[in-house]
């Protein structure tokens, strides 16, 4: 690991230091587990508590923690810990992780129509078809596959892997490794009892500042197209089918699945393993809990639950059993009502 | 865009025409979003409002809606609209979604006792393994990799990386990028905290029209195999354990898991995100509402549901509370019913 | 199939030999549906009825069932039928399913910064990075990327187009097709509408005998390592996130989600489709039944659930309504308490 002092990181990403500038810090390590060449944070009130034990080098907080801080040792204050970390993360990721070096490896099939920008580097075995675009500094992975006319905007990296099909992505995006963009949206017309398949003409449109997790899958509109507004974040074996339009900054957890023409804001938090159901609109800033299923449209901002709690086997069998006849029970209340003085 | 005049649709799709034959579409396009060269479709009656409204030079309708989309303009009267629709969007891809051609990437590495039929398509860094069977017309991505053994029926397509192990795939079947066919079913045996691996020995069977979604896994059987009937069609993400058999015409939408042994009918329908436990048996033309957990078999055609209705937070904790105590409520109910005269 | 005797199995494997030991198996297959030259084992004391029936040329079974079994024909008495089963389809898969050979395809990308094992087999278009480590008789399947410094264990195999990142395996591993290691953690800090990315700056860290499949994604740490304890078993399509850790012999089967940050005990058994919710901790042998939804820490080993029970459509839909008003029910049951005499 690389080494950095107190001095470089004020430099860079400024706040006001508390204490010597001179200080070697070689890791980012969280306030409880902290080892005493460590940066830490206090990003969340409820663990400031952790702040006088923790062994780091220097702690970032905000200014209310300032004095607290600085009686334990070097301190960075920032009107927002978490976003300073976050800030710090970054640049310690471009000192410590190298990128893909700016070169297109020999193995890679490169269409000769398709047009390739300034500094983009291509892995082994990538595959680029005729047509597709890659813009400047882009980066594509090993094994990636960009399909003939696709477009990849500047800056952006695809992992290992990735294959996008009739899709266009903008700038300083991050797919990971193993995302299909552009597959077959899932439609099919009944016919006598077989399903004639529906062919998928749209395509995905991505918008700028996007990231999108390991093995998700975006499907292509039916008519029309799959749209990804700026900014979305997506994590891992995320399904979003045809025609779904994401508004711009909306984050969607793990394992969650978006069905066909359903429309989310902008600025939404989707948790893990959650579901969506097709052709629902859901307003701008709306939270749902993890997996929880929403089944029809929601006009208003809020946060938004439904998942059956969980418990001891037996207990949750009696009231499963219980639940099974809950509208009977209902009718009993009712009874012992009417008859109630 | 490639453009077409009615006259070419009707001489290939059939149905009745009403009005001018030389009219010129370029795009398809849904009802209330159609542009003045585009053909629509009015396959849902609650939609039977946007008719008069929609800039459709044409609009494919039912014998009922004949005279409504007649006296707004061009028509096709067909007796199933929607099937009409799909049929139409096959030929629309096939004139403007070029496939793969029929060649050999000369990247591929194809084995010589491998053995490859007609006019068939292998991207490239395809792997074709020893005593590999592709069928005439087949087309297999880049970077798939058909195993040892397997078969791929005739003019059946493999995305880019799909893997297949230890299967046979019928014909006309579409296997979208990162499909996994044939890994080893999840089998141990316990041995004193321990767990000891049961190799997998079967194989997956999958018949002819068979689509399957993107990133979709598929394992091989134990004993025995994991069989996918005819027409079956799979959406995204979803997972079908060792030996599980899934009837013909069976349609599954994304991120359903199917667990190990279990049979599902032919002509069932299973909803988006859906779990079906293992070793169960659900009946034929059984429906599955999304994300409903399947803990038993189902004898009988029908439609079955099971998710916790989503609220607002607050509402739903309170709810979710009382529901932990719901079998102690039932009792407090039948005492209020002892002492009600 | 290749054919051996049951004097074979016994001098391989042990157990009692009741019976002719020249007698010739070709497959092992399930009780009900075994074939004259077929072994069998009786496993579960709820299939005990099936015995007398079976067309088995010889059946494993446990002491009690020793003369019934005897009663039958051949049959092996050992202290564990399942387990035997479970060693006998090792021996059975050594005999039938053949490894890759240990060699490196030609077309594999080997850095030569990276080093290489004895007799360890790459396969077609492998990429091994600079500073990986693969130990003696590894497998790496076609199209899989070893990245920059990882390490895999002794005989580890990795499946086709499986991707590794900042991590680091054990021995005897077995990582099926698709597998997504080490990508980016789902991180990041909200900056006035927008969300600034966290660069997670820890690894993977993945112990002996550990076995995961198709398509499952594990997360690297944001600050520290995610890890995976010894003899973990991990099914299809599962998602970890980062600075997860799982206890030694946990098996999590297909299609759970667990948040980051999460502990879970050793010996825990998460049911398909389960979600664990971040930043909890799961005590050891904890048992969760499929499809749960994990939501606070669990102290103590049990069995928990939490399902909604499915039902007929219209049964579901009355009793989801009422339960979208149950605690109003319960405050009426409180009234009828309250004037009851």
């Amino acid at each position: 690991m690389s080494e950095v002092r107190l001095r470089d990181i004020i430099e860079r990403l400024g706040g006001e230091l508390i204490g010597d500038p001179e200080t070697r810090i070689d890791s980012i390590e969280p306030l409880e587990a902290a080892t005493p060449t460590a940066i830490s944070f206090l990003a969340n009130p409820l663990y400031a508590k952790q702040l006088a034990a923790s062994s780091a080098a220097c702690v970032i907080v905000a200014p209310p923690f300032r004095d607290a801080a600085a009686a334990r040792g070097a301190t960075i204050v920032s009107a927002d810990p978490y976003l300073y970390f976050a800030r710090l993360t970054q640049w310690w990721a471009e000192r410590t992780q190298p990128r893909q070096a700016p070169a297109i490896h020999a193995s890679a099939v490169v269409d000769p129509a398709a047009r390739i920008g300034a500094r983009v580097a291509i892995g082994a075995f990538a595959v680029i078809e005729a047509g597709a675009v890659i813009g400047d500094d882009a980066g594509i992975g090993a094994h990636a596959v960009v399909g003939a006319g696709c477009t990849i905007g500047a800056a952006t990296r695809l992992g290992t892997r990735v294959t996008i099909a009739r899709a266009t992505i903008g700038a300083r995006g991050i797919v990971h490794s193993g995302v299909v963009i552009g597959a077959d949206g899932f439609g099919f017309a009944p016919d006598r009892g077989r399903w004639e398949k529906i062919e998928q003409l749209g395509r995905v449109v991505i918008g700028d500042d996007v990231e999108i997790g390991a093995n998700t899958c975006i499907d292509r509109g039916a008519l029309g197209d799959t749209v990804i507004g700026d900014g979305v974040k997506i994590d891992n074996l995320v399904q979003i089918g045809h025609n779904v339009r994401i508004g711009a900054h909306t984050a969607i957890a793990g394992c969650v699945g978006i069905a066909g023409s359903t429309t989310i804001g902008a600025h939404c938090m989707i948790g893990g393993g959650a579901g969506i159901t097709g052709h629902v609109t859901i307003a701008d800033h709306v939270v749902v809990g993890g997996a929880t299923q929403i089944s029809r449209s929601i006009a208003k901002a809020g946060f938004y639950s439904g998942t059956f709690p969980f418990d001891d086997n037996a207990s949750w069998e009696k009231n499963a059993a219980t639940l099974r006849n809950l509208h009977a029970l209902r009718e009993r209340v009712r009874a012992l009502e009417k008859k109630s003085p």
